[in-house]
Order: structure tokens, then C-alpha cells, then sequence
């Protein structure tokens, strides 16, 4: 049964996405408490050598990074074999974290909008330390007490959720080119009663967390992905939005509310998707780290002898205000800042953003639908220009009144060291004709929305685009010139 | 974009379920047709020792049962770790069959009623040998020519389909117990140009196809999970069926074709099974069949030390009408007769049926929705009472007049070897109370069809009882008494 709640929902939440100054917190009272927060951060990181980490050691048949207590996660090896890609055979490191974490968002209405209960947390691979997250953020570790830190604030609410208070639950995977089958669980949850707010805590509007999305390293990458999953699309949506809304604005209103004007419909959309799985042909096989080819480990890192992709290290951490004072870890760092952008176009007044079905060796589907362009350019350097990404060179040499969302963002702290990515979007003109090859589609926000219920479809860096592109219903954006 | 023609589909296609007798084969023409299908197969199935498998070796290190191309499929062992199960710790042989096959029925258009091209078509593993299949039912070791046969019949349809004559496009798991992440594309495309019928195959309506589900061992497992992703659901589904049906039959046009009147909303049912997945902490890892503990490998078949569950073993099959004529193969054999049911029941006047969110090693997403029971209940003798399936005796008891469908329907004979299940659907009275465990929950069949528009979610066994539930659509059910 359709609730009235379900309905009003979507309208709830564009509400929020409207309100730039929260109810409860001001702009001026979060930069105020946020510079607190850095502040008060006395963490210390430090590369160490692998020989330094405590807890962790390289098992010796395998040569596996693993923690002693077999849980966490390890690096292992991962071999790949697939068809139609310029490299059709390799192996590499990989993070192997079986369990299933909780990434979860705490609403509640203040003054008839809903916020979000938003934390300041240090993650170790940040490169500026704190970053505003979910409310909670846990491996199945954290929250079963595998460490021994304190318990999870706020876990409860989660765990032991009414079924009516659930706005969004739904398991989303992570980086398969870094994560064996890694996913989390997604959700969101609507408190009624009072909620304490414990200190590191802070109530935001969507808005106002939209707002904040421009700042470089400041939402990370939970916060985004959670974002994503709330359920703006649906029925009334457009009733809350101004009519004359300039053209870009009002089509993405159309593209996020409404099931029409689509150019492909969703049940083409999933054919496609059905037949880009069975025509990649990708065998994965976990080995062991001593069985990876091309890549040599030093005292402190693993490296790809081009190097380039990613290396793995490790970091020492001493931080006063996480549930354990200090610790030491492994962890990826990418040396080169990554481009992940979405091109849109208006079709017919709705927004289409060109997704691409990319396969990725650690999905645990083989393809999951990614933004337009997702790499490091500096990656292709080694390979024939034919093997650069298409449409790579569309988003770097758009112009400037093209270019709507252009922000520095930092994928997960906990498990990735400074590792960056540059968030676009770029428009292409209605009458601008782009050739994409059978792996791209151009789709709405509203069927990318269906799609994101589910688990697979959608990668996680499309999911923070999302949110980049929910956050240009906010204002409209200053016309060309 | 909705097309007027994706509105009309589910119309067209309960039109055609309502057409018992179809416009280009009378039931009369259908049992002549078939009765010379089988009476000109001459195939012959033995079953043979291992030792007599011609390209079939047991692999000296592993013990696995693999082919000497090193395609088709394997028997290996898998090892199963989970919690919450009357047997937490266990291995089993298991079928690893890595290629995704196609499953399609081509559909067209006579006298304004869509038919399905159906295939009659000997299996070495029916126990009649010849039932009747899908348009194409192929391996990719099929069709790209690995075992050097002829070409299949209108494959092409499925390959070069244009996204708008295709109905229906899914990957759908089959049997988590016995597969290894098995699945295959479930595919049904219309053909709008003249099609020519080849020796074997058959038009028949969907109201044909339903009426002939009610004969034992006659419509193949493959063709009851293509059928099943049809897709029904939509609006205008009850402008067509008569309003004073009676109650049941009522009660599944709504169930069928509304959004409404459920008893937990979708948004609720897709939170409820990722709460599923998190809470089942299952471990499955492919080992060595020689590392399967509990299980022995005589001459002619791999056994459990209990004699319950199933056994591998092999047959020599000498067929004039099949791809290549004559073969052997290993198989899987169960040895007795399986339940498959669901409890159905009247909610506010709109059928619900009971699932259960069900854990199989075999599964790519740990759990999926499977019917109210399905088991073997010779299976259970040799544990403790309290593992008996829930609501088993509910089934095995039900009076008469609450059971509307009730059949022996075999597994897929390309793999099983006389093994089949009754498919029951037993109603509950409205005003009866089912007490079920939380790994239940009554759902709609709009709510499963939406679910299986996407792969993952509902089993190969519910799949078969949602084609039986749709062929309660078709006549009225006589009243109790």
C-alpha cells in the first residue's frame, strides 16, 4: 500500500534540498563548529614501512597482508581475464573485505524539514584528516567489537529501524578495481523522538549539504554515496519547483521526477544491461599476492613496475578521538588525481546523463553502469592513444559555462591514502550530436533513481555524480557569457 | 518514454492467457502434434559407471568431474559456513557451469493473440523423456559450436533483437543447491515478419501453455522460468477480465495488475531482504571434490554417507534428434519427490503469496525469495524434529478445495536425472491466521514481478509457482463443497 508518507516523500526531501540555511543550523554555526572540529583534531598519520605495522603481517605461503585476528580485511591477489579491452589479461592487488558495513544517515524534521545528522570524522587517508560523514560509518568490526573500540554512536537506530521509518536500505558496492566484491549497506533512517546530539554531531538540510558538495575534501565519499540513495524521484516533485526555472534547472527537475520523456525506455535500458553481462566475457580467480605479476613490493609499498594504478602502503595513526587511540594499517594510494564526470544533455527538456556500462574485476556482477569518463589519465600513458578513454578529451576541453559542477573529492579515508578525484559535469548542447560507442546509454535521474534501489547497477562513483547533480537543483546556474 | 505499446502489453498478454484454445493450434492439432514428437523419438538414456564417461574424466590432483575441453560444466565441492541454519557447517558436490545460456521464446501475433514458439524436446534427465522447452534452450557451449553440432534453430532472433520487440531480457539464477552461481538469460522477443515453423516446434497461446501446466512432466523448468518473467503487470490488466469473477480469481487480477491494497510496501520488502542478506553470514568457497566430506564416490555415483539429498551420476544417451546424436554425460539425480509451495491468501481482497527469504550456497547474493516451502522431506529424517520446514504440514495438509494447482513438473532434464517436484498452491482462508517466521513475508505478485525485472531476487522454484499462479487466471475455480 502506498502510504500517504511514501507519497509526500519525494517532496519532503526536495524541500530539504531547497532549504540553503538550515532550520537549525546556519551556515555561519557549521563553519563555526566545523573549524572547531578541525581544530580539535589531533591526529597524526605517518607512512611507516610494512615491517611497522602491528597486527598486521604478510602471511608467508601466500604473501597475503592479513590482521592477525583474520577479520578486517586483507590484500590479496586478483587474476583477470576478460575480452574487448585493450588489456585483456592481468593481475593485481586487491582488497578482499568480505563483511558488509553500515553506511548510514540519520533525518529527522525541524521546522517541517527534514536534516541530516552529519559527522565530522578523521579518516586516516583523508588528505586534509576530517571530512563530514554519516551519521554512522562501520565495518561489521567496528560494530561487533572486533577492536575493541567503543560502541558506535547512533548504531541502534539503524540496526533495530520500523520498517515505516526507512527511507532508503539498499546494498551498494565500492571501487572494483580496488575491492573484491566489497559492498555496503546504504540506508537511511527517520528518527520521531528526540535525538541527543553527541559532540562531532551536526544536523544539515539536503541543501545545505548540496551547498557544501562544492568544497573540495569536505563531504566524503559514505556521505555522497548515502546522499544518493534518498528518494527524491517520484510524484509532485515538480509542483515544489518554480515553473520558470531557466532550462537546465527545470530539465533536471523533469529528469529526476518524472517516468516520460526518456529516450530509451527502462526496460531497453535493462536489456542492455542484461547483454553488456553476457557479452563481457571477465573470469576473476582470488590468488595470492605472491602469484601477481608486474607488480614488486619494497619496505614500503607495492607497486606496478610502470608505476602506475595504485600502490599499496601502510600508515601509522594516532588519533585522540576514534574508538581506538592508535593503530597501524595498510592502505591504497593512487598517485594521480582521477577525472570522473558525467556529460548531460537535454533531450526533448529532460536531462540525460551519458552512463556507461563498465566492468570493473572486482563487481560481483561483471558490469555496473559508470559515469561517462572514470580514470587516471596518467594510467594511459604507457598504453596506445587508441586505449585512451573515450570522451576523455570532450569533458577537458569543455568550456567554462559549460562545465555546471567541478569539484576536488576524496574517495573512502579509511582504506584510501590521498586519493582524489576531480567530480564534472558538463553539458553538451542540445544540438550537439556526441558518438559514444554500445556501452554508453544516455538515461534520466528518474531511471537511474529505479535503478539504484537495487544492488549492481550502479557504481559508486556515478552515485556521488548523482548527488553532484541533485545538488544543481539548488540555484540556478548562471547562463552562458 | 512509455510507448502506447508497452502500455497494450500486459493486456496482450493476459489476452492470450485468456485464449485456451489458440487461433492457429487447437488443442486437439497440439496432442496430435505432440503425441508424433514423441512418438518418433528414439532416443535411449542409460545410466553407465563412471568409468564408461567418454571426454568426462575425474581430474587426478582435484577429483573434480570436468570435460576434456575444459567447457560445458564441471562437478566440483563446495564448502558452506553459515549461521542460523539447523547445519552450520557442511560440503556438497556442486554443478560449476561459469557461461550464461540462453533461455527464449519467441512470441508473434495470429488473430490478434500472441503466441509462444514452443519446442518439444528430449532431455536425457526426463523421466519421459521428450517435454516441452523454450524457442531456444542453448549453453554458449551450444551455441558458439564447441561440441561440433548443428547451428540452433532461430537463435538469431534473440542475438540481433531490436530493443522494441523485446518483451522481457533478465539473467535468473537456477538451483542454488545444486548450481554454483548458475544463471541464465531469460528472453522473450516478437517477431513481427513471417516465421517459419520448423519440424518440432509448435505456436501455442498462453492460455494453451497454462491449461497444459496442469499435465504432469509436460512444460520444462526452462520454459515455466521464461514464462514467468512475461511481463503481466500493468495498467489496464482488469479492463479485460470479467468484474464478477469470482473472489480468488479477483483477488489475482488485482494482485496481478495493481500497485495497490499490499500488505508491506515494495520500499519495505527491498529493505526487509537487505536486512536478509546482512544478517545471513553464509561463507561458500569452490574446493577440490575430493576435499567433500561426507560424500563417496562408488563406481556409478558420488553419494551422501546418508543416502538423503542427491547423488552425481552419469548417462549414455543415443538420440537421432538432438545437436550431436549420441553423447554421455554426468548428471544429478534426487532421489525423491520435492514439495515446491506456496501458501496463498486473500488480503483485503488482493492475493498475497507467502515467501521466504531463503539462503543457498549456490547463490551469487546469499538469499533469494523462494516459495512458502520447498524441501524433500525425506531430506529431514535424519535431523531433529525441530528442523522440519515451516508450514510444511500446513501444505501436506491442506483440504481439497483449498489446493488450486497441483502438479508433478520435472527439474531441468539437461542436468537432472528424474527429478521433479510437486507444485502446490494451497490458499489460506482469510480469516486463518499463518503464524511465519520474520524470513517470511506475504507479498503481491506485482511486487514479485517487479522484483524479476531484475536478477537476484526471486528463485527458480517461486519462478515456476508465479507461472502456475498466472495460470489460476484462466478459469474460474469451482467453489468448495
Amino acid at each position: 500500500m502506498l502510504h500517504i508518507r511514501d507519497m509526500a516523500l519525494p517532496v519532503r526531501i526536495a524541500s530539504s534540498a531547497l532549504a540553503d540555511d538550515g532550520a537549525i543550523t546556519t551556515a555561519g554555526d557549521f563553519h563555526q563548529w566545523f573549524s572547531q572540529c578541525v581544530e580539535k583534531d589531533e591526529s597524526q598519520v605517518t607512512r611507516i614501512p610494512f615491517s611497522e605495522l602491528s597486527g598486521w603481517r604478510f602471511e608467508e605461503q601466500t604473501g597475503n597482508l592479513v590482521h592477525h585476528t583474520g577479520k578486517f580485511f586483507s590484500v590479496r591477489g586478483l587474476q583477470v581475464r576478460t575480452e574487448n579491452r585493450p588489456v585483456t589479461e592481468w593481475s593485481q592487488p586487491i582488497i578482499n573485505q568480505p563483511e558488509i558495513g553500515i553506511l548510514g544517515i540519520l533525518v529527522k524534521e525541524f521546522d517541517g524539514i527534514l536534516h541530516c545528522l552529519m559527522q565530522s570524522k578523521m579518516e586516516p587517508g583523508n588528505c586534509n584528516r576530517v571530512q563530514l560523514s554519516p551519521t554512522v560509518q562501520a565495518t561489521r568490526s567496528n560494530y561487533t567489537g572486533v577492536h575493541r573500540g567503543s560502541a558506535v554512536p547512533y548504531l541502534d537506530y539503524f540496526l533495530d529501524a520500523e520498517p515505516r521509518h526507512v527511507l532508503a536500505d539498499v546494498l551498494q558496492s565500492e571501487q572494483g578495481s580496488w575491492f573484491y566484491r566489497k559492498r555496503n549497506r546504504n540506508i537511511i533512517v527517520e528518527a520521531t523522538g528526540d535525538v541527543e546530539v553527541l559532540d562531532g554531531f551536526c544536523w544539515l538540510s539536503v541543501g545545505q549539504l548540496h551547498d557544501l558538495l562544492t568544497v573540495d575534501d569536505l563531504i566524503n565519499m559514505d556521505a555522497r554515496t548515502v546522499l544518493s540513495c534518498l528518494p527524491f524521484s517520484g510524484v509532485g516533485l515538480c509542483a515544489i519547483f518554480p515553473f520558470d526555472a531557466e532550462p537546465l534547472r527545470s530539465g533536471l527537475i523533469r529528469s529526476i521526477s518524472e517516468d516520460q520523456g526518456t529516450l530509451h525506455t527502462s526496460s531497453q535500458i535493462r536489456s542492455w544491461i542484461t547483454d553488456s553481462r553476457v557479452r563481457e566475457d571477465v573470469e576473476t580467480k582470488l590468488v595470492d599476492l605472491t602469484g601477481v605479476e608486474g607488480w614488486h613490493r619494497s619496505e614500503d609499498r607495492i607497486s606496478h613496475e610502470t608505476g602506475t594504478f595504485f600502490d599499496v602502503m601502510a600508515v601509522d595513526v594516532q588519533a585522540g578521538n576514534r574508538e581506538v587511540l592508535s593503530w597501524t594499517q595498510p592502505m591504497i594510494e593512487s598517485r594521480n588525481l582521477g577525472v570522473v564526470a558525467f556529460l548531460i544533455k537535454r533531450i526533448r527538456g529532460v536531462v540525460h546523463a551519458l552512463v556507461n556500462a563498465r566492468v570493473e574485476p572486482g563487481y560481483l556482477d561483471v558490469v555496473e553502469l559508470a559515469p561517462t569518463v572514470q580514470c587516471t589519465p596518467e594510467n594511459y600513458t604507457h598504453l596506445p592513444p587508441e586505449a585512451r578513454p573515450p570522451l576523455l578529451d570532450e569533458v577537458l576541453s569543455a568550456p567554462p559555462d559549460l562545465i555546471h559542477f567541478d569539484t576536488v573529492l576524496s574517495e573512502e579515508g579509511g582504506r584510501f591514502f590521498h586519493t582524489r578525484n576531480r567530480y564534472v559535469i558538463v553539458e553538451v548542447p542540445p544540438d550537439r550530436d556526441i558518438e559514444a560507442p554500445n556501452d554508453f546509454r544516455w538515461m534520466t535521474l528518474h531511471q537511474l533513481a529505479g535503478l539504484m534501489q537495487h544492488s549492481h547497477y550502479v557504481n559508486i562513483q556515478a552515485r556521488s555524480l548523482i548527488t553532484c547533480l541533485h545538488s544543481l537543483l539548488r540555484e540556478p546556474k548562471r547562463a552562458a557569457g
